[in-house]
């Protein structure tokens, strides 16, 4: 018996290697491939296709390496009584937080500029956007959006918030509802979503709301793709009413070849890296859950399968 | 009677503008072809070539658009009665900071590498490396030193000081000293010179230093080009002992072409744009010390020609 990493070896080596660092009694295997269907007691992973699960008759316990359990839930043939459990790592409010500045400077400080100017021999210099003429909207005001409006303001951006309900943070001016964010969105020479999916947050970025920001503003998305209406975000890329976008996340992941808005040039666009539980954490939490399950304990961080997260 | 911006276009253009909005009444040219010799009473430079300041017999004041003047008083026909000022502007400690964790972050976070993958159409997620096991080493504990730390601190890098004389930094472990040096070079994954040029610290970062570094580390240059020895960084790169650099600042500027630093595959080169007083500032500043000399005050921010700063 061990556990299956069914996960793209780029992120699933470190995981395979946490795993037989921590338990070096247990089993681990690193592809499909590898792992007798029958002796497969957990498995790792980010998302599944149908007709997966049912290969595998020993499964006890299905394990995301991620606090999103969006891909992985909604997979048809996932039997209602088997544990599905997230991981938890109070680290990725950080790493949101590094995304979001390190995203924010790379606009604002021109970096992809100066690096073609590099590449050119061009060595040309160019005057400094102030910091305090560049106000940042943050949409999403949970622990991730507090840590971002701290860390921006430490560099001297201007922050202010929205939410669907109202909340105070200290040191932010806060909006809410839907007369709120029209004025946030006026306001915001960088818009940042870090807000989770809900009814309420899908599709919110149209080209109604999105049009409301300042001629140049900038798009910074840590949210979900499924928020962002992608021909209105093209369309105003397009017609030069936004400088640009930094997109973490897309409707589909990996996006199709040839996807129009990870192909832009005005896109900067990752591969859902902005945060990730640590290969140590995603380990160790699966390893404790794994005992958990032998020993017919509640598993933690478990996943309620009709709320869906 | 006027003021001469003998500046580059690409940033004295804005400074131009800046003088033309706030004194309308002032003549102001833009380029040296433009103003009459005899007419030049006041002028804004960055660097000067022999010959130039004899040519402006009515010239009454020097204006640095910067702090720095090293490549304005270094001139040898420099009168030595005419009044230099530099421009103070306050906002730049944030300025740089922005460029360190900006620097720190494409680094750490491989916006560089993801950069690239979008452009070749590749989807690949890799694991986020974690902060709190990539050290900062921080050279120089000014003023701008200290607004570093706390904003690198801010987004959850473990940040070390050291000085030449011993400093106390709230929340920040420092060093001073030879021995200081080597304990925090030994410890510093990512190395940050934000230090003022002087003989302590010409030269100092050479192959014995730099080699003091974990293998693999990064080094940001927010200080001076003298004090890296180019051949030695050039040789580590090499090696691939260092991972690579983020220069703001050259022993040259510009670099001559071919520059083999400023061409290398692991450094990241800017045009000395890390921090600059705002053209409003400069502009501001620069009147502000002519309305003086022609009302016979004593010109602010004025630079002791002896001492060279």
């Amino acid at each position: 018996m061990g556990i299956l990493v069914n996960i793209h070896p780029s992120m699933g080596a470190p995981i395979v290697d946490a795993l037989r660092r921590l338990a070096p009694d247990e089993t681990v295997w690193a592809h499909r491939d590898e792992a007798p269907a029958d002796a497969v007691e957990a498995m790792l992973a980010w998302s599944l296709k149908p007709g997966t699960l049912p290969a595998y008759p020993q499964l006890k316990l299905l394990c995301a390496p991620s606090a999103g359990v969006d891909k992985l839930v909604s997979v048809p043939d996932l039997p209602p009584d088997l544990p599905v459990a997230r991981t938890v790592d109070p680290q990725q409010h950080v790493e949101i937080a590094q995304y979001v500045v390190g995203t924010t400077l790379r606009h604002t400080r021109e970096f992809a500029l100066f690096a073609e100017q590099q590449r050119r021999g061009e060595w040309l210099r160019r005057p400094v956007r102030a910091s305090a003429q560049c106000r940042v909207g943050l949409l999403g005001l949970g622990a991730v959006g507090r840590f971002v409006a701290g860390a921006l303001q430490a560099i001297g951006y201007p922050v202010a918030g929205w939410s669907r309900s109202p909340k105070a943070i200290e040191g932010v001016t806060t909006h809410s509802g839907d007369g709120g964010l029209a004025h946030l969105l006026a306001h915001s020479d960088i818009l940042v979503c870090a807000l989770p999916l809900t009814d309420g947050t899908r599709d919110l970025l149209d080209r109604r709301t999105l049009s409301l920001l300042p001629q140049g503003a900038y798009l910074i998305n840590v949210g979900r793709g499924e928020q962002v209406v992608d021909a209105d975000l093209l369309a105003l890329l397009d017609s030069g009413h936004l400088a640009g976008a930094a997109l973490d996340v897309l409707r589909e992941e990996p996006p199709r070849p040839g996807d129009p808005l990870w192909n832009h040039a005005k896109v900067f666009g990752t591969p859902h890296i902005a945060a990730q539980a640590s290969p140590e954490t995603i380990a160790r939490q699966c390893l404790d859950n794994l005992q958990r399950v032998r020993a017919g304990q509640p598993v933690l961080n478990r996943v309620d399968l009709a709320q869906g997260y």
